[in-house]
């Protein structure tokens, strides 16, 4: 075995350049800790005569090839995200006997499954703590932490933009568009940022943490996701006079044989561990059979927390070069040839939910008994109701108690037919805290 | 390698029964995940005619001797707690080149460096998560997770029975004594609560953290430690109206080359991460250089949280199996014979702090004067003070801005020393978030 962990990068972005950085500054940290040095021998950039806020980087190369296939490199490191040519270059480092470390969130959400068998079948390593929650270590907790547990459910915050937007929504009384122009000053928005906005970041996130804690596969293009778009000031104020805070959360929980993953705006009590998860913060509450509520909370994005993340699983895989394979593969067997089936992924409609409703209706009497009435015919109960403002900008603000989604959804479209109802403004899932 | 991880277990008691509960239960998964089935084979308990809450246990053996020593088991694990016997039957296992696993947080307090330094020696690993903070992966997190960066700061609140009575001080304004008596009830506090009370249970988690984040040598006798039994159910009325919450705080900072580490009452803003910590559970807020500000909640103690942490450690062990001490080696190289040395432990006088107190005093003109000239004249500054109650019970409530401990002490003996102080009924220190 050498002495030295030699590292290909694909990419040097933010995350690459602090990757270097780390390696540099801390370098003998780094190296008693992993037992070998750990060095960057070669970097696959589009452009190599860029300049970059990055140490000192041998052998800026421009054909990626000249990374995966190098026979001077032991770990391949993908940081140019997106489906290809990353899983491309990922299978063909696998096929030459590299490990691979990933931050690529939507390549293990649609290929996960795919890139772990092979992994398996190469006998080498794949890691990507980075490519969830930035800085927070949940898959090393779900994968080993908890190996011996049984995990229940997962409720999330998963997307740091969103929670930022939604933050300065309850606190500074913002609209949704200002406060995504804020959010792009500061450089937590994309100028398009409907990735974030739309919840299919935290989708694709929810189905990695899903697919590794129940065993099993789900693609992020299976989960469930309604975005923020929707969620207006008025929503967040009533929410507030009710208890609870609007967060948009990813839940992926067990239910029977089968699992639910969802990503959607969702109320829950102001005394939820997650209520008080503010600012551009992620936080992921793990809740085990024996463990109980476990909640981890850090930055889920930046180039020195996610770098953290990226260094921890090279140094991982140097410690554990004499077993390299075992990792992955301990943590993946169900996906292995002689692995377990997926676990069946329940329709939105198939689970139940208490829900948060504001209608614009007509001020008039019978009002409310008309729409109490279609309430009754679906059988879903109403906990609360209350009426804001009178004429025409009267407003019902309802809250459910617990029923089947599938029900709830008809007594909504029964309301949207009534001549009464002008319009059902806001529909939002509340999330009882059960830990 | 043999395809089953024997484990030899010292103790039986509630986490060892858990651990045992877990292996029969979630057998299939654990076999999956370590690779190798995980059987406890050996156990060796006071009295094994006892009826216990566990799997079935084979080989319930009298002599701890028979299972350290015992050809037919590859791993310790030792529940029994305490310095000795625990100490020396661990040094047994490992020179019988036996890898460890323990949650004995007394015995790695006070000789965590030369069990760590023999397990170097043997080639045999030594793992405790369970150790510290019962089921939350703070260990781990550290010591993996966070292996190339640098840790800063931790501030945790470690001890649950303690956090369970300034809780029911809080919400229910019990005094320390019916709190005390509460815990006891629901089998949170011992007969004796002076190891948690006292701080002394939280003073030897903090010792470990402190030596593992450190990359040093802190004995747990070397923590600077206040119980919260001065603290008064006026003192946490005040300090909710000042905007803040009284906590049992652990806290582990390095200060240049050195570190301090201390245990104490503390009072933190509401909005602190940890302010929200509630009941019993732990919570560790880790700052690293480059990972930002991380927190990890969770159950810190009871039978099921703790044994996760065990069998997580257990299956560790079966996948590094072909690497049999690299895990503990990578960690700890610093106490090798190579290492460096240990870095300096500041004592509380040479930090800085602000602080609140709560003097009574003689309710007549120039009161006010008297103190704020000895403030003054230790060069202390007073960020705010008012007066509560008239006559015979008036009582000053004061905090400072930020002072040298040294010269604050030196003017709370000035203070006593004032006609017009009748007594200092209490001394907290304010830590800011600087989260």
């Amino acid at each position: 075995m050498s002495d030295v962990l030699r590292v290909g990068m694909l990419g040097c972005g933010n995350v690459g350049a602090a990757v270097a950085r780390m390696l540099h500054d801390h370098a003998s940290d780094v190296e008693r800790r992993a037992g070998v040095r750990v060095e960057i021998v070669r970097v696959a950039v589009r452009d190599p005569s860029k300049k970059r806020n990055a140490s000192p980087l041998p052998h800026l190369v421009k054909e990626p090839d000249d990374v995966v296939a190098a026979a001077d490199v032991d770990v391949v490191l993908e940081l140019i995200g997106g489906i290809e040519p990353a899983r491309t270059l990922v299978l063909q480092a696998m096929a030459a006997g590299k490990s691979v470390v990933t931050a690529n969130k939507a390549l293990l959400a649609e290929h996960g499954p795919e890139l772990f068998d092979e992994a398996v079948r190469r006998g080498v390593d794949l890691l990507y703590e980075a490519a969830v929650g930035g800085g927070i270590p949940v898959i090393r907790t779900i994968r080993e932490h908890l190996a011996g547990d049984r995990v229940v459910r997962i409720t999330a915050i998963l997307n740091g933009t969103t929670n930022y937007i939604l933050t300065r929504m309850t606190e500074g009384g913002s609209t949704l568009a200002d406060a995504v122009g804020e959010a792009q000053d500061l450089g937590y928005a994309e100028a398009d940022p409907s990735a974030d906005v739309g919840g299919h970041d935290a989708a694709a996130k929810a189905a990695i943490l899903a697919t590794i804690a129940f065993d099993t596969s789900v693609p992020g293009s299976a989960v469930f996701r309604e975005g923020i778009e929707r969620v207006s000031p008025e929503d967040i104020a009533f929410a507030g006079r009710l208890g609870y805070v609007v967060k948009l959360l990813a839940v992926a929980e067990r239910v029977g044989d089968a699992v639910s993953v969802r990503v959607q705006p969702a109320m829950i009590p102001y005394t939820h561990p997650l209520a008080a998860v503010r600012e551009s913060f992620n936080a992921v509450l793990i809740e085990g059979e024996r463990v109980g509520p476990l909640m981890l909370l850090g930055r889920g994005a930046g180039g020195d927390p996610t770098a953290t993340s990226v260094v921890g699983d090279l140094i991982e895989l140097a410690r554990g070069r004499a077993s390299a394979g075992s990792i992955t593969m301990a943590g993946h067997a169900a996906h292995g040839p002689a692995g377990a089936a997926a676990r069946p992924l329940l329709h939105m409609d198939d689970l139940e939910g208490e829900y948060y409703l504001l209608l614009e209706v007509a001020d008039r009497p019978g009002v409310l008994a008309a729409i109490a009435h279609a309430f009754a015919h679906h059988q879903v109960s109403i906990k609360q109701v209350w009426q804001e403002g009178r004429g025409e900008d009267a407003q019902l603000v309802l809250i459910t108690h617990r029923a089947p989604e599938r029900t709830f959804r008809e007594c909504v479209r029964t309301l949207r037919g009534l001549q009464s109802v002008k319009d059902v403004r806001s529909v939002i899932r509340v999330e009882a805290a059960e830990a």
